[in-house]
């Protein structure tokens, strides 16, 4: 790989991607275009682009990607009901292929031949962010400081900010406990407090549930609507896409719902350990299951169940854009077109549970399930032929088998 | 078919299976041997032999069958983390395997030709009974009664009971306002003021968990303990497979664990609506899944999650005596030999959740995910050239997609 | 079921649906609408037009569907590459549903309230009537007289024929000695002198394809042409769906190729074993693959060879109108948008060999597969963490064991 | 990684692994072991002991490997009948994990810390070699030479032998006009005057078959006895793993059978062309699925054939030593108990097709499956339940389509 010559920076505003940003600028002699997008997380975005200006970035990006990363991202992912390893929401893996999609694209607006970003060479999020962009822009460059700089020790990084003049909070020249990633769908922490995978979180790791024990001791009851496989309103008001995940959220986080303590299988090989708050996304799950269950003919959701892991993993391990997570997303988006209507969530201390569902498009029968008289939708007397002919082959078997 | 001439039947001492079972003798003329298990449903078995006795069954077999049930049926099942439709823990089909092995082998030891068993035409019980029969005994005849006769409406079975001598409780006059099935593993509700998807069940449903809102409000931490897969200690007292069930049992009960409300598509072709209550499953399956993410390497852990919802579907529709489910299980239990360890459970209001877990067959390694100083067990750079060669299809596709 | 007034009928000419004719209108007192389809199976129709009007039909339809089963049911099929069992080419699975189609449409215009046909009941062939009839029209009543009627011998039926006035051809007095279905994609023969799977079938029972022994001593080479996955072209001559198949059905029969002696798992449970002529779509399922070869990906590639056992069990079980084949067909048509190119075929006494391929959107990069000095397309280098990353879990696996 | 001390080569005798034992020892400093195997290849092993011990091997290794490579490599594998992307039969893929075991065994016995091959950093092989290694030794070295030194061009190296005293025989100066791989199962070519995929390949490249065009013209036919399913007699008489190989062979070659021209997907992520013969293997595989065909149930056969592109991809991969590959071979092997028997081959100018079966363990019942009077062996009115109730959800589905 040639030197890049201009680089776009995933940049946050913090004080990790601040040194990179400077170091690509001392290190490699390039020029740097910053990004910086709102997904989320909560932060304010102003700083960031103050700071990159006053550290000679030559072209500043702040954008509020809330709606697309929801609507483009996480929706497609959730009429899958995608969940890793039984249990993760995938909330860090849905957000990468959005910002490399971004870089990528600024890399051409910019005329830049390289894009970097701050995640190191252990982890799943480096793989995320360049699976996708060599996917987008097959001859982009990549810079990732973590695997190539000698800055292994925060010692080494504080030291090597301060002779270069990037400015480190006091609160900064320490570690963190932990490492934390946020955007509108979860937040994760990880690292150092919590190596142990014996010892259980502390409770200062959350940070954006209560505790169970510390959520209402009154059970909250919403009812979110669905329009083709996707939640579009809350309580009978519609929301946009962004919207409705900020409203879910606020509704988990205050009654404790979505921590999870996980030990994964990550793609590069090692397990991890994380501790995962998805508040609206565990609800949004529970929902979109419900309304599923009325609504999906049982042969379109076994099959969508069969083939669940296989793309919650394409996700987990950065294959976003491949054309097999686009053609298993051509079978579940096929899957939705009648997946409408109503789920009655109850909402209590880590629990999120559905208690009713209807539809419009409900495949439930009460005339056939009934256990009153069916005047005449189902007969009985079928059933003997069915078990008989699914039987035969298990009856020829035994047969032999008793030769 | 030929008319049977000697019937083991499924005799729960009931109402409804006294009914059958004097009809048998009575429209069929076949002698009748009955079969009463202790499965765990919670019922005194000694009335069902007296009543069998006076009834003027040919010989009685009551029997306690729930260590064979929960180690040679919940447990292998529980090693595939096996779940319906994403969220059923299947209470009722792993028992109905059991009965039909025992019925059948009670025909064979008494000279039966025939078994009967209490279901009815619209569900998938009848379907479990029968397989597993054909599939143990090929040639063994299958009374089914209610798609036999035409006591199809509650008014002519009472008639037809108090005109044959069979005893009816003054209370079941009248109808059940929904139908139960019950064992060790769970307690299922369905039918009546149920059948209603869009409506909550009714609290009076439940019926061995309390609701999380009574709870206790502190949460309980427990340890289980695994070998191979299997629960084998809870707190450090070691317990046999069913002491083990009924001990979790009492811990999910009185933490309001393991409620399900669920609508769900039947083998038979209809959606139905049931109220499912598995409170030591619960816990076992989140714990279960606690081990396995340190002792189970991905590789292995990823191929048990995509063959599950099969594994889950073969036992719903009643496939456990079949090859392909025994496939599955060698495939299953090959990957449990090093799932050995301890798991550390909340439990709260209505949630069992793992916060820890250790074990001496852990694949997880502190020296390579930390965040400090590895020495040397990882090298970030080959994220580089595993992250190329793993993209270069994808760039590969990119140039071609682009000319 | 009530009694049927009309029925429309699959109707053949032949002897066999010509009693179902007149026992439709005899024994059920129907009017009876008749509907020939000209599926390439290479017989007149005008004679079955012409004995459906001496016999009393309500009305008459004739109809050439050969484009329409090529296009809409053969292509979207090979395009997966279906076969079942590893082996059978589904060229009677994939006719049925048209049919059936056809059927329920033609019950629409007439205002017919039953559909019939000539399955026996121990085939796939009623199976697959009759879900593409109930999944298209879910009220329509089914009339399979071979399930129904009592004339279950050769004798009975024969006597039944000549006292009911239905003319009765010399040579069909006795049986025939094996059964055959044909369309456009295949010839299938079963039964009778081919129940004895140990011996080889006698050479008359293949009917459009020359044994090997006796084809052309020279191979034929020619050039298929492919866009989006379907071939289109022959030797450079852009061909219509139904020409092209005729076509490489005349190349597959001459050069002996296609020709399948199976014993194969029936739907309703028994093993059967059919002797399969498929010469054109044997030559067209290794073009397909030549094609696919350098065009799809392959994470697409595996993807797709994953899942088409499955497919490939729903077509020949009869779900070809379910929901889950079309979500299947979704993620398979999502593959083939740049499946273009042209394959060299080589023809040779039963073999049809791919020899070559080339296409505008092949992935095939002479550049990197090179043995030659590559100019920096791929760096070696990148092997070494390529393999170590996937080798981690295994390491630790390894070691972990080891303990 | 600190340099290895002693290693353990894999070394064929030619000048390509001769030249990298004498750089391991000039370049690397190391002792080095040498392991040549016989897996069939069909070349003398002698002369690669006498040069290893002329060149100064620390201590040389040859071994007859070719039983243990059929019975514990191959015949696993066929159980599977395993191919990769549809077509080829995995010869290559399936002789490197023995190859790396008895490195790693020696490498043990040898005091060796390291093991070295002479596959290049393009290949698969590369990645079978080492995935297989350090899943059995985690802590081995592996040294790859081409991926490591600057002999890039041909002319480099040979100058770089004939400074280093490594014989090089007169027609080896120049470049081979392609590149080969052979072993008991297979030969597989691919380089050079292959790198065209729009070329058909030169007929000198085919190396143990004949053409089609010169196979005899006089059909052969034979027959294969199989216990739990391996291949254990040719016309009756019985042989071990390798004879039986080694005679299939001999029979596939005379009859042109095994050729297959093909353009795969490699796991480093490029297309590459091959040519493969395996005439042995290609009767083999016919047979082994011609036997299945009697003695599997069909949800036994099922379920592998939807497995099998996984077990082929794992095995292509360098996932021999893997849990799930092994997981995969505990199902596929426990399937295969009841698959014994005879099938009866015809082999013809290229094609080798099952033309008879016969078993003890047979599933097949004509008295089912019989056009004729069945003596009540199968209902055919059962199957009107089978269809209604498999029908019922597709109906229901219907209905709600058109509300």
């Amino acid at each position: 790989m040639s030197a890049p010559k201009k680089v776009v920076l995933a940049y946050s505003g913090g004080l990790d991607t601040s040194i990179i940003l400077k170091w690509l600028m001392v290190e490699k002699g390039c020029e740097v275009v910053t990004f910086t997008a709102d997904l989320g997380q909560g932060e304010e975005l102003e700083p960031a682009r103050a700071k990159a200006e006053q550290m000679g970035a030559a072209a500043i990006y702040v954008e509020d990607l809330r709606e697309e990363f929801v609507r483009d991202f996480c929706m497609p992912m959730f009429r899958a009901n995608a969940v890793y390893e039984g249990q993760y929401l995938l909330g860090t893996s849905i957000a990468r292929p959005l910002i490399s999609k971004r870089l990528v694209e600024i890399a051409r607006a910019e005329g830049a031949d390289a894009i970097a970003h701050g995640a190191t060479g252990k982890g799943n999020d480096q793989v995320r962010f360049e699976l996708a962009a060599y996917a987008l822009e097959p001859d982009i460059k990549v810079v990732a400081p973590w695997r190539d700089w000698d800055l292994t020790s925060r010692t080494r990084l504080i030291e090597w900010a301060m002779e270069h003049q990037v400015q480190v909070p006091k609160d900064k020249h320490g570690e963190a406990p932990f490492s934390v990633d946020a955007n509108l769908l979860h937040t994760s922490s990880e690292g150092k407090v919590l190596e142990d995978p014996a010892e259980p979180a502390p409770d200062y790791v959350y940070q954006r549930t209560v505790n169970p024990e510390d959520a209402p001791d009154t059970p909250e009851i919403v009812e979110i609507g669905f329009a083709k496989g996707d939640p579009v309103s809350l309580n009978g008001e519609a929301l946009s896409p962004a919207e409705m995940l900020t409203r879910l959220n606020e509704l988990g986080g205050r009654h404790g719902i979505g921590r999870l303590d996980l030990v994964e299988g990550r793609y590069v090989g090692m397990k991890s350990r994380g501790i995962y708050e998805t508040p609206g996304g565990t609800i949004w799950l529970a929902a979109h299951r419900g309304i599923e269950s009325i609504c999906l003919d049982r042969g379109a959701a076994h099959l969508k169940d069969e083939l669940m892991p296989r793309y919650a993993e394409l996700i987990y391990n950065g294959y976003w854009f491949s054309p097999e997570r686009e053609m298993l997303q051509a079978l579940i988006d096929r899957s939705q077109e009648r997946v409408n209507g109503t789920v009655r969530m109850k909402l209590y201390k880590g629990s999120a549970s559905c208690i009713g569902r209807w539809s419009e498009d409900s495949l439930y029968s009460e005339a056939h399930v009934t256990f009153e008289e069916d005047a005449g939708a189902y007969d009985q007397k079928d059933a003997e032929g069915f078990i008989k002919l699914n039987a035969l082959r298990l009856r020829l078997l035994a047969k032999r088998n008793a030769r």
